[in-house]
């Protein structure tokens, strides 16, 4: 299963030279995760309420194809690559009109809040939920 | 030769659970790498009016080690891994009070700037520039 | 009659505090005032490229009555208070389950774009979409 | 007394007209306030630990009369207006290269952090620091 949203290019994304300025990308790559999160019922606000926990990003490889300009409608895809004991290796590909605009790879790391931060086990009712993104041929073959 | 920086971890820089947003460290990645060029003698305005060209962002990778707060000083260190015709690949370090923050290795690619966005052979004056922060290591065994 | 729109507070708004950090908002209103030229017609790229025009905000008043914070529903709402020569007089008002989070007034100038930035004459076209969004209070008494 | 900082305009802070967004000249504002805090010896940080306060922007009212663009080196200037039992009101004008950019009064309040987001009294000691930068003019006539 894939996780699909659809992000409108604004004024604010974009720089001088009238693209969207990278690092706005991420704040949309971290929007995709925020409203993922949320479609499978498990809020930001829910998993800091509930689980003391939240998803920080550890690492992040992204790869930028093409660039948007204001107006654009920018399609958004992600799968799980992966699900280790406190990880989650993310796949998010954007493409408008059909033109990839970036591949990103995202690793989670589900840790407690707060003046300590350390990794915890990622708990069964949330795992259950990802493992339906697993990405099918990695899941196939795995 | 390194290139160094600080930067002031500040309240915007900051989200809900207190440590740095994601996003704002790749403002904080590209902040460094305007400083560098502006230093070597290059400020993006002077590449865009001399050379009609910028160097947008191809490739990201990042990896983020701790968490920084606001109040806290990051300490930057930039080296060029690689000079291609077009492209260069950029190591950048950060810690704060001697724990690692983030690494990132960043490609930039010299384009034209406009409506066409195309790869530009790297002007030799910039080149010679850029060869100056090779990393010694790599340069040594080249 | 009004425009009015909804806007998601998601985590990449939101400080240190929980809460929305101020000039977020201001990226909200921008948003908004972009919406309601399109919604009418006028694109900013349309404005650019048919009118060599912009409409940059020259004095923004804004009053902060309750703070938001993650998952809020933020519901904005625009009516022109007056259209002058070059200028547009805007009040957008914004609320969260009722209650109100920010009042704004926000003043835009039709300008030339590009090296000069000079006042130029709102369209007539453009004109007559937005005397439709007068408040009409103000637009009765006038 | 007059508090006095400088900012230099990055890539970051510029939309595709080339100029300042204006969104970001009020980030540009709340780091001018943060470091005026934490010149006077409370830190954000400081105040939040000490007080459990903070001071978040109640009101803001905001001209902008000339646009930047990258490399500028925007000259900042704050002055206290008027300081109340929670509330504070700041003078907070910006010039480049002698030309006025923009003129800001900001309103302040002195308030309880957390769940509950209640008015306090500006303590003593922080009160004290704050009168030196009463607007002299305003101060001689009080």
């Amino acid at each position: 299963m894939r996780y699909s949203r659809e992000e409108l290019i604004r004024f604010r994304h974009c720089d001088p030279a009238g693209i969207v300025f990278y690092p706005r990308y991420l704040e949309i790559v971290n929007d995709t995760v925020e409203d993922w999160f949320e479609h499978m019922g498990f809020a930001f606000k829910t998993m800091q309420q509930r689980f003391g926990a939240g998803v920080p990003t550890v690492n992040l490889n992204i790869r930028f194809a093409s660039p948007c300009r204001q107006g654009d409608r920018l399609q958004l895809s992600l799968v799980c690559n992966r699900i280790g004991d406190s990880s989650i290796v993310l796949s998010i590909r954007s493409a408008q009109a059909d033109n990839p605009v970036f591949e990103a790879e995202v690793v989670l790391c589900f840790t407690s809040i707060g003046e300590r931060v350390e990794k915890l086990s990622i708990p069964a009712e949330i795992r259950h939920q990802i493992q339906q993104y697993l990405d099918e041929t990695i899941a196939a073959t795995a």
